[in-house]
């Protein structure tokens, strides 16, 4: 890997941009993809995205801007994927050009819904990428404070370490530090777990619970991570590493989370149905939910999952926010 | 143990004012002893205590209410002390009464600075009092939520499980829910180290980090907590049990928190002199920082405490916030 190696992401979404802040500050040269094209023009002449981080200015000789998610891929060596999951596969499916020989970086937080399974692993199983070619960068890490140059600590999975390396590399600087690790499994999980237990806490809110039961709850929620991963992938991880319970604690503590803020909705009353129209987007933990659930119950011995299983019922179960918590507290301690 | 056992809680503060509330919904009586008598009897007639959690309106009936400790600790079996730190040692020293045959429970959260012990080892070892008869109430909880009735959970800890459960057993309620434990060492400790990292949190905060840093900072201190702790008392716990890292998230996430606040003025460029006098009050954590460098010194092979270590040089030894965290920023990951 001695030449210079291209870099493309691709979302053009909050994490997109701060992505690419990122690493226009490391590179010369970095290809963007977004499919809305809108933006993408408004980029070009005004020099932000318009739609998010719009403080961010970028120099655009820079960047590869292109609307074409073929011309991205075909153009770069290794592409971080910052697509929501929910869109993931639509815009994969618009691929003539092959991901053999591609290193996949996932900066996704989510379940793919098409598949139910996190990126990496639809990635490998779905389109035949070796997992020595796939990664994952995740946080502790709100795309609005890298915005303001916020020091952020991301850590970069991978189980080719050389690979984690160069990505990393081109990560870090002045208020970014990384951290490499081989446990992408662990971590695509932990990232997409945490978004329930943002629900969760956001339904705790709803209710009325306050923070003395917000820090039980975030105290239970690691514990129930441990035991989720270590059922799925087992392997030798520190669960407080900051990319578990240091991605945990931003998310469950952020009001600013659309997956609390979905749950302090359906704590407040609103139907899922509802709360999803009136946030007019679906919060990522509500297929995370799901998946979580289907996979427990894959299990012979499925991991005790309280409140997994407490926001199942909720959001999949028409089942009583009040009732499920009164139920759910007494499995807590 | 067949006798009804009487109870007196001793202080006169908010989480003293939360547990005679708690305790007067299990108990016909409860001793309650502090030594302002104005507020003893503003509380006599008008039912609630003046100073502290107001909104509590208290059965005058069901308390015996005493400015005289030595009243207070000859009338009761199990004494629940809830004093500040600093002045426990003051109040002590007013004793002619007995302690022998007490049992003591510390609702206290600190060090006594006159032998930078914890309560526990300052009663076993200034005061002879037997382990077994020595225990511990620890959140996390703030008093405000008591004050509302809102759901809390108490870890009791005492060598002696009968005791353990007998306090419990008056403490649980509708919104109490108690867990017993026989590590008083450790949750005393994490009770004590929760207040260093709360100025730690308070410090970034007041230099401008933000809630990506937080995270990050809550993951360290969680594990250098666990490190810390197992030199002192090495044995086999579970660190994110709610009485450990719920303690700490509890505070180093409160904006109302003494010590995190105190942390904020420094960041934020007072002296620590200034901050302690603009607060009106030492917060706690300022003596937890000395002693917990001070036990840290004494062990031939120290554990790696880089925030304890951080915390203590600004405190201590007068060095710049600014240039300790980006040096500590470098040991965190």
């Amino acid at each position: 890997m001695n030449k210079q190696l291209e870099f493309a992401v691709l979302g053009g979404g909050s994490w997109a941009t701060a992505l690419v802040k990122i690493l226009t500050e490391n590179l010369r040269q970095v290809t963007w993809y977004m499919r809305n094209e809108d933006a993408l023009n408004h980029i070009k002449i005004e020099k932000h995205n318009p739609n998010y981080l719009s403080s961010v200015e970028f120099s655009t000789d820079q960047l590869n801007l292109t609307s074409d998610i073929n011309t991205a891929v075909k153009h770069a060596d290794i592409l971080i994927f910052a697509i929501p999951s929910a869109f993931l596969e639509t815009e994969l499916k618009k691929l003539s050009v092959s991901l053999k020989d591609k290193i996949i970086f996932s900066a996704i937080k989510g379940i793919v819904p098409e598949t139910g399974l996190i990126v990496g692993e639809h990635f490998n199983e779905v389109y035949d990428i070796p997992f020595e070619n796939i990664g994952v960068i995740t946080g502790p890490c709100h795309a609005e404070e890298v915005a303001l140059e916020r020091l952020s600590y991301l850590t970069i999975a991978c189980t080719d370490k050389t690979k984690a390396e160069l990505v990393a590399k081109n990560l870090r600087g002045d208020y970014i530090k990384t951290k490499i690790s081989d446990d992408i499994v662990g971590t695509e999980y932990a990232a997409m777990l945490k978004n329930i237990y943002a629900i969760a806490a956001g339904i705790a809110h709803g209710l009325g619970y306050g923070d003395n039961f917000q820090s039980v709850l975030m105290s239970n929620a690691i514990r129930e991570m441990k035991r989720f991963i270590g059922r799925v992938h087992k392997m030798k991880r520190n669960i407080n590493n900051s990319a578990y319970l240091g991605d945990l604690l931003v998310t469950g503590y952020s009001t600013f989370s659309r997956n609390r803020m979905f749950g302090n909705m359906i704590g407040k009353g609103y139907t899922v149905k509802s709360a999803m129209m009136e946030m007019s987007m679906v919060a990522e933990g509500y297929y995370a939910t799901k998946s979580a659930h289907l996979l427990n119950q894959k299990h012979k011995k499925k991991s005790k999952t309280p409140i997994i299983d407490a926001v199942y019922k909720i959001l999949y179960e028409n089942k009583s926010p009040k009732k499920i918590f009164i139920q759910l507290t007494d499995q807590l301690n």
